[in-house]
This record gives C-alpha cells, structure tokens and sequence, in this order.
C-alpha cells in the first residue's frame, strides 16, 4: 500500500513502506541485532546508490535505529544501559573518532514547545570541555588525550529571524569542529514508535525534517564538516495520523479514490500545522534527553579516557 | 449523525451536536450577540432544567462563549479590548460583584507541557493583593474598597500524589475566599476554535475536564464557595479528530457500521492519552494568557477603582 | 566578640559564635562524626532546653548538619554517595519509620530566584507515589508494604497572597499526611559553607528563615504532624557580610564604637532585601537539588524494598 | 578618593569617581538633561580623547544614562513612557537610521541566574521580523520601507564552550546585519543604581563587563559593524560593596593604610564570583526586560510607520 504520502522522519518507517512492494530494493541493505539484556532492537538501513535515495526519500547513507522500550519508562539512572549502546553507534558513525577531536552538538528545537524541547534539553547535560581545554590545555581534566565539547541552542527561525543553517554555518566557520552531531525531534508515522526508538544517521539534517519543519539542511555539504544527526520521535504529524487511520479503515472499503481525494483537502486545510503528542510529553523529554546527552558524554567524553591516568571517569555537570 | 462520543469541553460545541438531531431543546436558552468593534461573538446558552443538562452532557448553569479570531494573532496590548469585554462577562457571573471580595484564582494544568500550561502562565500574570491588604489594608492602594486577589497553581497529580481538589479545598478552607475563579486549557473539537475562544461558566469544573483530565470537581457543591471556571481550547483530542475526519468522510460512503467498529477498538489502543494542537503553541498560549489575566485584573482589580481616588489606575506587576 | 547580630539560618554558625564567648554552655549537646570516604563531616547540635534554644536563637531539637565539600563539584551520579548518608540522617530523625507512612515533601521558595529555587527543584525529582498507592494499592510497585509520597510547590506570597503556612496548612488537612519534609534554600553566615552544607532539623521551619523570609512557622506546632526541615545555604544575607568583613578588618582599630553605629544604619538603609550568591549558582542548585531528592527517595521510596520481591529497586522519575 | 578599583559597567559612576578629583577632566564632555512628565534625568558622556579613555577606564564614545526610577515599579504597560524615551536614545546613536536596516539584537548572559537573565528576556518580546521580509518583502507588513530585525540569544561560555564572541563574529558574517545591537545585566557600584538605569553606548560590549564578564569585546573593531550597547545594572559586585562600606566607614579613622591592605586580600579570597543583588530580581528582570524590547520594537520596528498605509501598528509578539 503506502499510497498517501506519509510524513516521517524515520528511515525505518520509510523503508517499511518501501519493502512492502518491493521487498528487495537494490541499493538498500538492510543489518538487524538485538541486544538481548538491554532489550534493544538495532536496525542498521544502508542506502547506497541514487536510485535507492529516490525510492526511500531519504539521502545516501547510514541511518541506526535502535528500539528501546524501557527508553519511556523512568529509571533512577536514567537508562545508562541504553546511553552506552547509543555511543558504541555514534562512535561507528564518527569519522576519525581514534584521533582527538573537537565536537561542537548542536540541539535543534524550540525549548518552549515541549515536544519540540529534545535538542535544548540534550545540550542542558552535555559535559562541556572545550573553553577549558582551550584555556588550560588537557590538564585540567588530569588528561593526556581528550577530545572536546561544545554546545549550540541555535533556536527557531520564528524567534531569530533567521535560519537555523545561517547560525550553525557562521558558528562553525569561527570555531572550526571536526565534526558536527545535531539533536532533533522527529516525526514518526506511527504512535507505537514514538520516545523509543533513537535514530542515528550520518547524513545530517535534511530540509523539512524535524518536528519544526527545519528548512535549510545541515550536511556534510552544506557545513563543510561531517555532520551526525540523532533523533528521537516524540510527535505525529496529525495529517499523517488522520490518514494512516482512513487507510487502515477502507483498505476493505469501496469508493476508496473518493475518500483519498476528499482526504487530500483536509490535510492542507484543517490540520496543517498541527501535531500529536502524548500528555505525558514533558516527563518523557525529560528522561530521554538526559539518556541522549549521556550517550554523547560516553562517546566524546570518555573515550580517551584511559590517557586520563589520576581521573578514572569524567564528571558531566 | 453525531453517533460517536465526542469530547468537548465547550457547551457551544455540545450544544451544536445537540441542535442538529432536536433544534428545540426543552430547558435550554441560547442567546447571542456580536461586538462588532471588536469582532467578538458572544453566545450564552443556559441550561436550566435536569432533562437538558442530560442531554447536553454539561451541568445546569451558564456558559459564555467569546469568539474572538484576533485573539491568536500578536498585538502590542495583548488584545486588552479583548480583555475589557472578558471583564464584563465574569462580572456578570460573579455573585455579589458590588461588594468587597476576596477571588482566589486557581490556575489549572501543568506548566511543563505547553499546551496545558495556559492555567499557571494566566497565574503568573494576575495583580496579587490579598496580601497586602491583609497586612496594611486597602490605604496601601489608596483605595476607600477594593477586591482582594490571591492566586494557586496547584500542579499535576503526576506531580503531586495529590487530586488538585484536595489541594484546592484545603486552601479553600484556610484562607476562606469569597468565590474562586478557575482557569484551564480546554479540548474543543473543531480546530477552528482554538486558541481564539474563550469559554466562561458559574458551572466550575467538571470531573475529567481539561488537557490534564482532572478527575475531581471544582463547584459550588465540592468546595461550598461558587467557582467561575474560565477556559481556552487549546488542543484537540486526537480519538476525536481522526473520528470526525472519518464521519466527515465517509458520510455516503457504505459499509459505515463495520468502521465505526474498528474505528472504537483503535480509538482506545493507539490515539488514548493523545492530543494535538498547532507548532506556535507556545506563542500562542503566552499571548492569550495576557488577555485572560488581564481580563480578571479588570474585573477583580478595577471594580471599586471610584474609591481610590488618589490612584486612577492600579499596577499589575 | 559578636556583637553584631548576624543572621544564619544554620545552627552551627549559630553555636560557633555561643562558643567563642561560652564554651560549655549547658543545654547543649554537640556530636561529631565524619565519614572518610565520603569526606562528609557530620555535626549533630541537640538542644535540650529553653535556656539554650534562648541562647542559641534556635528552637529546642536536633540540628544535623552535613559538611560535604565534594557536593559543589560535577559528578555523573550526583553525588549518590552523599544521597545515602542523608537518607540515613532522614531516618533517623523521621518518628515511626519503621512503619509504612505517608509523607509531604514541600518544596519552599521561588522558581523563578535562582538561589531560592532548592525547594521546588527538589520536588521536581521526587518518586511521587501516593496517587498511585491511593487508587491501585503498593501492589502496582509489586510491593507488599511501601511509604507514599506527595509533594507540593507553595510558591511564594508575592505571587499567591497567601502565607505558604495557610496553603501547606491546608493540604496537610485534606490529604493527612504522618509526616512533613520541607526543602528550603538558607542564608549562611560564611560563604565557605555555600552550597556544600547540608542541614537538618526535626523542629521544623521557623519564621523569618530561608532565602525567602517565610514569615510563618511550619512546625509541629502549627500543623499537628511532624515536620522535618532540609536546607542548604545558597546565599549570603549582604547586611552580615558586610558586617563581617568589617569585623575582621577592625578588630584592632580605634574608634570601632562610631563605626558600629554607623554600620548599623548602612544594613536598614541600602543592603536590606539584598543577598550576595555565586556566579555559578543555577549550575550548583541544579546539582545540590538532584543530591537532595535522591536523599529523600531512598529514605522514603528504599525503605521498605525488601517487600517489593519482584522490583529490586525503584524507578524515580 | 577612589583608590580602590571598583567595578563599575557604568560611565556615570566611573565619571563620578573622576570628578572628584578632577572636576574639569579634558576630553570629557557631559550633557545633563530632565523629562519632567516620565520624572527621567539623562546623562550623555562623551569620551573624546585616548587620555580621558584612559582616566574613565571606558573607551571613547558616547555614553548615554537614562535615570528613571519608575522603572523598578509593577506597571500595566510597562512604562512604555520610558520605552519612548528610550527608543529617541537609541535612534540618535544608530547610524543610519534614515535608511532601511537590518538591525540583530544579541541577548547575553545566562537566562537561568535570575539576575544575569536580562539579554535573554529582552530577546523573547522583540518582534522578529527579518525572516518574514526576506521570505515576503515588506509587503507582508503592508509597508514600503521598514527595517528588520533579527535576535540570538549566544548562551554563556560554561554552557556552549564558545567564547560569545566566537558565536556572534559568525551569525554576523553569515547574516550580514547593519547595526547590532547587544543587551547585557551590569554591574553597578551603587545599591542606588540597580534596575532603575538604563545604559546606551556606541562602544559595544568591553572585555570583563556584564553580570556574566564576558572575556571577549564586541565592537565594531572586532565585528566590522556599529554596535549599540544597552545595559541595565541588576548587580552589585560583592567585593565592590564591601569595598565601598569600608571605605565610607573608615574615612575619618586611622590605620586606613592597614585597613586597604588587608581589604584586598579579602576580595581576591572569599567574595571573588560573588555579587549581589535583591530579593525581588525575577519581578524586576521580567518587567525591565519588557521596557527595553519596547523601546527597540519602537526605534527598530515602528521608525518607517508612515511608509505602511493600512497598518497603523505593528504588533509585537
């Protein structure tokens, strides 16, 4: 099926449409694993020539999704299992990550819509290194090899005046990272996937993804550094929703193309601009962010560590 | 029609279900009226007899509804006619609005989630004076009379562990306010009224009201003081939108029955605990938050404003 | 010395100036221990009778306090180590711990003051259960015996017109709760204790105490239960540095006599209503809070968890 | 007088302590004058030379001081008088003003510390319209001609790793701004000052200004555009106020010599990262932010009215 265009973010939801029609996709591979005792389903979506591109509507790449149930549900120390498993991916996806690097993440959103709040809040409990590195050299962490941390809230264009690329791009061409990774809420297509499931992807931003309809894309291309994007889907888009609900209603229904086309005007009509989110939303950002930002502080703070001979672990704020 | 339950919390929206299938309802009167300066449509409908509360599935009592479409959109005032015409109508509503009263408002919701949060932001703005008065009466406003205000924001049972109805009674009975003014964020059903409707009742709060679904009731009854509840719809029950995008559709469709059916089941399992509202949310509920305070800093701050004569304007911080 | 009057909310600066003059004064009992792992140095200050509380400017009961040095500082866990060693000093102080209770966490102060915000921030991270031990019973946790906790966030009278005492009085009421813990951030004397002292007391919250000033007492007294005070001091009242710093600078100068009496003018006149506070201070309440909580929801959600078989621990939010 | 080195961001009072001394001080030039109905005393100082920059430890230009102590009280339009006021200042030092402009509002300091959460307040209530203009033209405003405006709120360097410097330099040369403008708390010497003054300079932010000591400049030598500099102090700098009461107390002792030694090395010690300030700063930030957005809405925003025939207004957000 799959003939409405279902707005999502997830390359795991893409390729689900996809491989019903087409179950073998060339230019597609597809890895799955499962870590049995943190209950994490890992899928691991390759696209790795144009055509591919186009049939996915996504961009040649790499995109991790790793389910994780728990992930919702609280944890006093707020799912370490799963932050340890989220930098094993993120180191696999970071280029040159044997050297020391300078990592600038960048959390994109808008801290005052709750579902949109996933890149602030991450960038909240990221462990920041780089002024001090760049003061007092690896010293100050009693570290012969570190990398280094910094952190942009860039905010959204209704706010600035200005697009979230012309931020990152002018602050990346001052301060110079070797990589970028950039957090952003997703929009999923269906509710089930919603706050659990991470996807990791080295293909950046894309423009009109996000839960805030990013415009302008932060890539490789467009940056001029290898740019990581980890999302979380925390909304549906309601006229995705409305129509994933029709679909599954009529499939055994008659007069289907009218139905499709009256469906069509009430998209851009009446929920345009609109999203769905859970109740619990604010407490469930809460958790996952902090699960994200860890993840972050594993994979760029700790993995020199063993150069840090009197520290035996970093002390993220 | 209107065979599926719908959930709305404004009478308007209730009554029109209503007024289709039976245009005479017994017990229940309707008035309206227009402000034409203001572009503000004003209906009353007041249901006066058991049999009609039954059938409207709202408590007897009056409920205003304001229609106000230049209430979403910004302005340097914040809408402050908007307001002015808000005052009347709670003056209206308010027993004993000649003498002196002490109006504790309550604001409903949880700060946290946007789209819920319109309660505390409304609390945030109020002028408070219960407190001084108290301490160096009204001269401290060179003021001969004037109401007091006090103001709660009693959180989330999430939150809490406590029903917000506990809360309130106890500070209810404590500081003995002469009537309570409840503020929430409401769920309409039509889109079309969000943001730009305000809803207010002499009814309270009903069990399960509201974004947060307050499980206890805020009246005249639970608490012995009479409750003004003042709302605004700000979200959308998803169940409710995708039902009625269905009806909508499938009004000449067949085989409706066996829709309606799937249509319950996925009512209960996917989209429960589920709303939608727009991307601006927080713009929004920042702007007409203003307009509500001020609203009750008019009718509660300014009535007895011929007595002070040294003063021609009190100062909400 | 002393002869300015100082104002500290905590009882060991309280008994450090007493001792200079009195050594041995009768009435009261001091007991030191110090944890070298931890490196927390804990002071116990037992005032048994009237003439000391008089002499102290305390009321009678017990005043722990914990000096953790380490608490100011990062640490990934928050300092869980010092969590444990307050929940034991909870415990201790807490009547009937041996049986299931449920008990009111409060949370004093201003959100919105950076340095009065512990209260509230603490109660942001309790493991809130009573609702859910109210409606399902303990075996929702898979427990057969636990505490219930409950939290509020009074706000501050300039916001609500209402002493904090008639609001918590109120809901202590309505929702009977065995036992009170109410969170307050505290002035200092010193700024060496800022932030890294932690102080409990089972006599409750005096009037005029905090950062706030809490005109009212919240104390077995005034609300019928038990009430457990946690404070910590995160400012420095500017009047008594001052007058500090004047001290120590004039000791062996002449003409102190007229300097003191000018002095006294200065602290009414310019520095009333101001605090001093560090830079850092929204990162340091940040943590300090989080140490808090987890204190709390071992000694009340830990207790009882050898009769949860299933749950080997809890899941704080 | 004067010997010690207080801290003070404004020029009025490094002016006062000048003048003292040397009350004809070359290349300082100062302009007095009184808005009788706003009760508003302004103060233009006007550094001409290197010497005079030299004895004021300020950089040459102008420095405008709005004293309007109407300020610090609750106020239903926020006095939007002094915004008025405010916004004439602005005009007379914005080069161009004539023209079109596109204008960037940077908001610095730390939104979480209550005291330094100026810049970032101000930035919420501007009305961004730059993105609107260059997606729609002026048209979308109903205008022929108006300027545009465009906000970054930068972060702190403890939380982004970046000098603000760093940050700004780059938004400036990907977005090519005419004019910024950069809001910042300060550092008064006197109690009397804070949150009633309002200062605006042509010189920009110095190194080591502002709540937050900024440690890198942001002037036209280092951006390559005009910068106006508009501050408001909310502090007092600890040592500075213990400075100031020493020195004030001791003038007529003896042993002075002995006193300012040992002064010293208390500040550099214990009230170092220190500052003071009131108890009721989040009701004062909160209403002199909006003062100041209004005053640049207005000098910003509504300087081309008469060129939007059907608007007489703009609306802020």
């Amino acid at each position: 099926m799959g003939n409405f265009q279902m707005r999502t973010d997830l390359a795991l939801e893409a390729r689900e449409s996809i491989t019903e029609a087409d179950s073998e996709l060339r230019g597609v591979r597809v890895e799955e694993y499962y870590h049995e005792e943190e209950d994490i389903r890992v899928t691991k979506v390759m696209i790795d020539t144009k055509n591919a591109a186009k049939a996915m509507g996504k961009p040649m790449g790499i995109y991790v999704t790793m389910e994780a149930p728990a992930m919702v549900e609280p944890d006093e120390d707020y799912h370490r299992e799963i932050s340890a498993r989220l930098a094993e991916e993120i180191l696999e996806l970071l280029p040159g990550a044997d050297n020391e690097q300078s990592v600038l993440v960048v959390g994109l959103g808008n801290r005052e819509v709750t579902a949109d709040a996933l890149g602030p809040q991450v960038v909240d409990n990221l462990f920041i290194t780089r002024h001090i590195v760049k003061e007092y050299g690896t010293a100050a962490y009693n570290c012969r090899k570190m990398n280094q941390i910094s952190a942009l809230e860039p905010g959204v264009m209704a706010k600035t005046g200005m697009e979230t690329a012309e931020i990152v791009k002018g602050v990346v061409e001052q301060t110079s990272p070797d990589v970028l990774i950039v957090i952003d809420a997703l929009a999923a297509r269906s509710t089930k996937r919603l706050n659990r499931t991470i996807q990791i992807t080295n293909t950046g931003i894309q423009p009109g993804s996000g839960v805030g309809n990013h415009r302008n894309a932060l890539t490789r291309e467009s940056l001029g550094v290898p740019v990581i994007a980890i999302g979380i889907p925390t909304v549906v888009d309601a006229a995705t929703i409305v129509g994933d609900a029709l679909e599954k209603l009529l499939e055994e229904e008659e007069g289907l193309e009218n139905v499709r086309y009256r469906e069509k005007q009430l998209r851009f009509a009446e929920l345009n601009n609109m999203y769905m989110t859970g109740k619990d939303i604010d407490a469930v950002i809460k958790r996952v962010s902090y699960t994200v930002s860890e993840g972050i502080n594993i994979a760029i703070g700790e993995t020199f560590l063993e150069n840090c001979p009197q520290n035996t672990e970093y002390d993220p704020a």
